[in-house]
């Protein structure tokens, strides 16, 4: 799946595990205009993009309620990403940082979030908008957003 | 692990799939003061409990540039939750919710996410405030928090 195994100057590879400690299981696919990766805006708020979360019918009932919220929380798997740099050189920085100071997809477990705002549910599936990921990109869990513990305006970068 | 099998009137069971789709490796594990599931606050906001999270020496690199943020998100393995209720009755709530509709550690994938305010860093020990997770819990992910596209002070429920 990884199809740039390319490493720049400074970048860090490690040996991952030969075993893994638990399993996840897909339960949909998140269906975006973006069908490369050149084509996924950085972040967010880069991208006004309507999408549609089609989740597994298997998992429908676990949407009742959900449609109380405006914003909720997706998570999902990068699965084109490499998980074995622990420090890269992104492109917008052209220095080195640690993965887990970074929102880059490539990290040992490759699950990205992102706050969308919820625009509808129909059946099993959601319109979203801000989303920031490849078309099938297979969707792990969904949460509610709270602004109470979840939202920190003040929170700060030096 | 699962130590409470009982299921409340109008809760939902379904089964899981067979094989899982892709593994996580444990990255670290969170210390906090909370030794059983009973002692666990409800969500982040009801907490100033300070925690350390321990990352596995193998991923230390992976923290360099971390010190810059003031919050942090933290993705952990609710190792303790069943997988299988799809609709749960919540104490507080007294009445049938769906699961993706709730920030249950009980779900398909039971990954938590927190944001919390990171205190310092020595090594590879992270000390932090607001969490609610148990002592020993297994750590998935860190990311930096940013508040211009994690913070939604708006955000609404009906």
């Amino acid at each position: 799946m990884v199809d740039d195994q390319d490493v720049r100057p400074g970048e860090l590879r490690i040996e991952l595990p030969a075993t893994m400690d638990a399993g996840i299981t897909f339960i949909g696919r998140i269906r975006t205009p973006f069908k490369a990766r050149s084509d996924c805006p950085k972040n967010t708020r880069q991208s006004d993009a309507i999408a549609t979360v089609e989740v597994d019918p298997r998992y429908g009932e676990g949407l009742a309620g959900l449609e109380k919220y405006s914003h909720i929380i997706l998570l999902y798997w990068m699965h084109e990403a490499r998980r074995d740099l622990i420090a890269q050189v992104p492109r917008h920085l052209g220095e080195k940082r640690g993965t887990f100071a970074l929102r880059s997809p490539v990290r040992p477990n490759p699950i990205s979030i992102g706050v969308v705002e919820l625009l509808g549910i129909e059946g099993t599936t959601l319109t979203v908008r801000k989303v920031d990921c490849l078309d099938g990109t297979p969707l792990v869990d969904i949460k509610p957003y709270f602004a109470s513990t979840d939202s920190h305006p003040d929170a700060k970068s030096e």
